[in-house]
């Protein structure tokens, strides 16, 4: 039996991990980290750090080679043969590091509920016939680092909160009847499809870490501002993670 | 100058809170804890077991009798106004506990960004003179404290969510489009009014805690059980907090 637990750690910070989730890395056998090219080598190095930060006993420590998504072809498609390719490289790590089995743990950007893989994955692996029990440890997500660090309620007295991504955005457009929308796993300023008028945005990249850059205030004054700080912030560290919240101007005038 | 933190501690599992809010507590002069009558003293008492976990050194606490919010008349007036009562609780605590200024915090449930009043009252003090520095210290939230002890994701594949009150969702039934709604601050089973055909529930109530207590599966066959328990548990404990996640079936077959 493989017990699994997905641990949420929040956006990079170890300041921002809970109790549980502390323990829980302490108590694995094995953490997986997986590794997404050089570019990216800055999120396998900031796991390690909290690995480094947080760990007190005999925990293995692997890293992994992630497979890569297909960008072309059909979305649906080719996100159900990334999740194959990544449940694969999964178990081969199993078979080798933990043949008899153990207790697994997975460090997850956040919280393994949302925008995340990790359960999907599990879920096929238990499909396949691998014994496997598991465990979520919740962590703070973006959008919980965002509204703290801008010291904003997500939503607008007594309203409703869209929480979506920025392919639907681009897709579907301003949510009908919403009037607050956090805007996640956006390639980039997916609110250059709304019309701005009446709209505000409270943005942040990197939160919670050294890095943070923050932007708020009328859509159509800060947008350009946050895609020119956004193209230069990218080339300076090779990748980005940013969030946004849009609110309609007034909606907390209930 | 007044250092206000608000301080999310999740739902009452101390293990819950990050190393960010316990050094938060720890660095106080002065934590005020609401006071909100006999019913419903197990959430003062949480509180307090929370404090007496996590204090290492001097910090004062200190209860204070919480107004009640008037239940008649119009829901936005009466909302405005218990905010200016709480506003008012606040001062006077300050003016007696901090005359001199200082490190000042409240302890949230949840996060402070959602469906929490604190934000909107520390704005009423500083709009009244207050020299009040306010920052936010994010806690986990019920809903991933549901998602996590249910094991799913928030979002379908590739989806949007709709966060939700009970309020709204009486008023406004299944907000459009949407495939993934989580319902918060349900005063009792607003689930009824939806044509249940379709729709899953996973229901939680006391997450994180000993008495936790889940449900989920259809919601046809759901609804009257979780309503049963619902009434069961309240009269047993005084109080509930509970959430549910509603998902259209098929829903994840992006």
């Amino acid at each position: 039996m493989i017990d699994l637990d997905l641990i949420g750690i929040a956006t990079g910070n170890p300041d921002h991990l809970t109790a549980q989730a502390v323990q829980a890395m302490n108590s694995a056998d094995l953490i997986l980290l997986p590794r997404k090219g050089e570019a990216k080598s800055d999120l396998i190095d900031l796991r390690r750090a909290i690995c480094t930060r947080v760990l007190t006993g005999p925990t293995r420590i692997v890293a992994f080679d992630m497979p890569v998504r297909d960008a072309g072809g059909d979305y649906a498609d080719t996100v159900d043969a990334w999740h194959d390719a990544i449940a694969a490289a999964w178990s081969a790590q199993i078979a080798v590091h933990l043949p008899d089995g153990g207790r697994l743990a997975l460090l997850v950007w956040g919280d393994p509920a949302l925008y995340d893989s990790s359960l999907r994955i599990a879920e096929r692996l238990q499909a396949g016939g691998l014994p496997l029990r598991v465990r979520v440890v919740p962590g703070l997500t973006s959008l919980q680092l965002l509204t703290a660090a801008h010291a904003i309620p997500l939503n607008a007295l007594a309203g409703a909160v869209t929480i979506t991504t920025g392919r639907l955005l681009r897709a579907c457009g301003w949510p009908d009847a919403a009037d607050t929308v956090v805007v996640m796993l956006d390639s980039g300023c997916a609110f250059d499809v709304l019309e701005p008028h009446g709209i505000s945005i409270w943005w942040g990249a990197y939160l919670g870490m050294a890095e943070e850059t923050l932007f708020h205030g009328p859509l159509a004054t800060v947008a350009p501002r946050i895609a020119a700080a956004r193209a230069a912030l990218r080339a300076r560290h090779g990748w980005i993670m940013d969030i946004y919240l849009l609110r309609k101007d007034g909606a907390d005038v209930a």
